[in-house]
């Protein structure tokens, strides 16, 4: 993970716990003995990439410093069969508690994980790579960002402030593609990439000429596609998006475009079977 | 939506836009003029229970509180066509730079309450009522378990503090049902009713000699939930879980139970297709 | 101390300790040299029940790590005579500015347990417990009830969302108690019982038909009180509470009702004399 | 109420009612109306001086800001009978959530200004003043030194960093009075006064000597405070601390010290009995 | 100013007066009363570019809502006689509280958009840009950029996160300037443009050679930025920095570079002299 | 440093790394591996007092733990060559992320050292000490009065909570200086000092007997400065402000007033050249 994430992982799950602990775990302190230890063993349950381990590991860690997590695993390991991705030792009262914490976050992040190595694996050979979008979990996004690349895919911008697409809104209020462009340009960029989204190939040629360095394809079929990548010669890289499914999605990565965005990836993969089981 | 939500909610959509916005939304910045105003409609794509209404408002409030956010639906409202829930009007840069946040939120709260009422449906006039979990997304269980409500259904506990449910790895650690039970009386309840996970029915003739308020019957066949009531005899309110999806759910409900929960409530609702369109 | 606890305990002393520290320890940092040593006890200077020592604890190790903090005593036991409860050894720095919070708090929650102490001494035998309530300190209701837990007394809810109290004023509001439970019911409990606050026996018995799992019977005499008792015949558990003292403690419990709850254990304990003194 | 504890107000009382409310309350929110209003009034039922309405105030708006509180008294006030001190008017949900964070404010806020008005009244027309100590609740140091104020008190140092006492402590540490003195002075004072603590007369004149400010007297008899004050004859100012109760304190001021110290004002005052009662 | 900053402004203007004010502004709550009110105007005290206007009104509102705050200038204009700025009106002592850390503020802001607008004139009419760079202070970088735009300069990266250097110390880690941007490409750099330092002209062929987008040329002569202008030739934007003055700063934007760096404007720029004075 | 600085430092530069680090150090995190370890040398590149080298310690130890900084100077040492100040040895990553947080401090802070002691050494001899003022950077006051300490100079008060300083806008409010030194006693003053800024020597009697403690001379030529100390003749502190340069600051110090405060020092001082170097 990088460092970025690492700076902020700690109160992250440290909020995760809060929200879910609240004011005491009832059951588990009048259950089991404050001194009690344990192993414990994180099981994947169903076919997936696995991918949020260093996750857990902070949970049990926040909870106590003195838990050992030993992975089995690399978050972006792909497995076909059942599988323990990680060992637990230590207070038990830690282990239980921070249970379903872990296991939220590990299930949702394999999840989109494996989601995406699905994208990834279904153009392969194309060329064309897999982005996600910001169609992101509020307070989630760096982690769900991380899971597409444990996943093969590859990141589109983080937020507004790090790429620029300029979308239908911003056309119509901007009274159309060139303005917006130049608008761009005088408000300076930061060196920031210029992208235009396009609905029509009329649009296309608009944003090629403006100087786009990006051009968002929306909702164009593989023929449209096709005639774009013509146009554009290169000239530009180009992104299509919309209507993307696993069963569509190798149709428009052949057709040569550079991108093929899925905002799938992150708003409707379900979470992975994952639970965690204390050894005898 | 309530008081408690009320007090979290201005924070939580702060939290939400700082990490979409981050340093500031370049596009919108740079095309859209400071004084620019507009008015759009927030639109429902797909059948489905709209959810989420009010934190949308929040989102544009927190942004500019002179937008003006108009609902046309009230959450929990179900839709079998296409339609407009919303007009927001107020200054474009809010708008656009708010409608990321708005909609990841309101897709996702709107898939919830959408698969809850199938569930709730599915078993219509069975006397058993649909419970959630804590197998929600970290930092939104006060609006994924509002979701839930929308949906029609009922909260399980919101956290490990205002709820017993003692788990196989309590029992395990604490040497077996009454010992655990008689624990968690001398430690004090609250008042709390303890509820006490079995997977047989000799655990469940146990819990209830123990003197359990609830027995959760984990992943039983609809025989053996049937035998689970009939024991019981009303001596205890009793939840099945475990397996549960929308082809098995009603044959469960059937057997008496009090309650079904439903993991994939939270942990694996897609999102619903809602947009925003700027009006010319 | 437990789980959620421990979880809080560093952000709340080092809040106490800006409170009192400020921008500096002027006298501290001036008379006495960075690297000076020295150790120190803790002394209970007064008969009663020591409570808090864990925060103690947690006050000098945020200030310096280093510190070592070794207890003599665990949180609950009962003195007579003035003793040594804990000897501190490291930087005197650390020692010096930690000692007025590391006091205040310690001297407080001792005050709690002893006053609980001493309600839960007077009447033993009886079976009544004695219970909290939410009349406590802002910023402070989890280690007050800790302290009152370590007095030997029981706590009432924690807050507004782990309890349900129908009191007098909700009462107005709906109108009567059988409209009230029956809204509480069709809301959803999350499984919580239901307690409604009475000031007549017929409100008792208007309770116990709408169904209340616990009767809250305000300021009613020791006869009353036994009348209660009668009536409900184990239907419901009763809670005595109101112009509960030293004086009438005894007499209450022995009206055979379940708890008897003491708002002045927390609002109106006096803080036990500790003293911190440095060893020459 | 002074500028910095406005700024900070609302984001204590937010904090207070975190705790409170929890996840939500949800007898309230099942048993009231969302759109139901009502008029209560603020009661002080016993004698004494009324401290927090501001605060109280600041509760029920945090909740809802169209609550309107109208004050009949200003704190500081005096009453010997049963008073109402204010009306609250304003949606009922949020009268009743914000009822027991408001009296638990204003209970403890109005004991301390009671009890430190009858120190004030004790020692009147003695020329002596009494001084609150930085024995305050961790968390309320502010509103507790305001409440002292409103009970005709004056308030010694708010921290270690805005005055200067050098205890025992320090004076082992540095090896005496006049080093620690001379090491205050080398270090930078930023004009604040240097006070040192005394237990014997020959240390008085050794502070005095060393040119200390203030001399605090502690632990002694009336006798050698008179005697104190004949040896200092105005070259510093004293302050007697130590042993101070409504019985000895006017001894105490009789013997010409110029301020009295007294820690049992914000450590061990009792909660006035406060209520709130919705009218019909 | 743009919406982020807006986000985080009230947030920032609290920290910046609780560092000021601490636990009360002593001075103004006993010398000015509560209920006074006055009309003060902002004067700009010598020739420069005023900046920070808006966060001088949010200093104001934060203390008290009902100041207001009327500006006659905005931020960016420049002057060459002393100049009133603004004029306030409202509560008395929220103006004076309010005073250095607002004009602490503006003071600083408008020293960096003076000396910006300094180096900018100083390079009119050569086609080069002025940047600023990541030198800022701690806290404030988004207001001092913003103040690097009200003097007409551009701005380089916000951080380590929207922009790719690949400075020596990487390139050393890397193992050369090939490898480092290959490295860059397989990671992915969500179409942030690459951008290389060199301190030599093989380097500049170098970086050219491995697709760098922009090229740093740090302390070159003319001379030698004239010859990497040249065997560039358009092919990657060029940005010179290091040593760069008043003085010298024309001669190197003459060279043909579209951006000359300038540290200075935020490291070493002199506060501008500001002053507030309350009308009588 | 001290204690209160320490509390707060590690959440100082947690703030100022999220601000330049954002989303990640895209750069570093591409071209450096994970386990790549380096050393590293921290440079005074020109002459001056360095300063800030426990804070650079910090930012390297937030960003990981296992970094070794060793400081091969002190806060407060003069040199008059190129220096190395400190080795740091750990992983690359982390210094290179941490890098310009480290050196932004650094310099900034060593610029105000160096600032102060020409100052300081500008006026050896005559008895007067120099102050800083409340003229300081946002978020950095506490570290940039201790650079003032470190080149020698005395800190003025922290904030508006520890020092009394009547200015003439309070003055003016209060209707004259009289009066507004009788309501500060009234009100109470905690023990604190009262200052009273003067602009004639009309104001410096007034002053003196109103019974100010110190006294502001505000903008009065060296020949006025003398006149004022030959008046006071001992009887209250006295401070010359206004219009103080390293050429005037001498013969101002001449006159014998006890302290000059030189806003300079903090809002005019020039970043000192620092850097790091990564060794081969």
């Amino acid at each position: 993970m990088v460092v970025a994430q690492e700076l902020d992982l700690e109160r992250f799950v440290l909020a995760a716990l809060a929200e879910d602990v609240g004011r005491g775990d009832v059951t588990t302190e009048a259950t089991v003995a404050e001194d009690a230890i344990c192993t414990a063993r994180l099981l994947l349950k169903e076919p997936g990439v696995i991918c949020g381990l260093p996750v857990a590991d902070a949970v049990f860690r926040a909870l106590d410093p003195t838990v050992v997590f030993e992975p089995s695993a690399a978050d972006g390991d792909r497995f076909e069969e059942p599988t323990d991705v990680a060992r637990i030792s230590g207070r038990t009262r830690a282990v239980l508690t921070g249970e379903r914490t872990a296991l939220n976050l590990v299930g949702r992040l394999s999840g989109i994980a494996t989601l995406t190595r699905r994208f990834v694996d279904a153009i392969d050979g194309t060329g064309a790579e897999i982005l996600d979008t910001r169609k992101t979990t509020p307070g989630l996004r760096a982690l769900e960002k991380y899971a597409v690349r444990c996943g093969g895919g590859r990141n589109h911008r983080f937020g507004l402030d790090d790429g620029i697409l300029v979308k239908d809104n911003h056309l119509a209020a901007a009274g159309g593609i060139s303005t917006a462009v130049r608008r761009l340009r005088a408000a300076g960029t930061r060196g920031l990439p210029i992208e235009v989204e396009t609905d029509t190939l009329d649009q296309v040629d608009e944003a090629l000429e403006a100087g786009a360095d990006r051009i968002l394809l929306d909702n164009m079929a593989p023929a449209q596609l096709r005639e774009a990548v013509a146009r554009v010669a290169g000239r530009a890289l180009l992104e299509a998006s919309g209507g993307v499914s696993l069963e569509t999605v190798r149709a428009i990565a052949e057709t040569g475009v550079d991108f093929v965005s899925v905002g799938a990836l992150t708003h409707s993969a379900r979470s992975l079977d994952v639970s965690l089981e204390v050894l005898p």
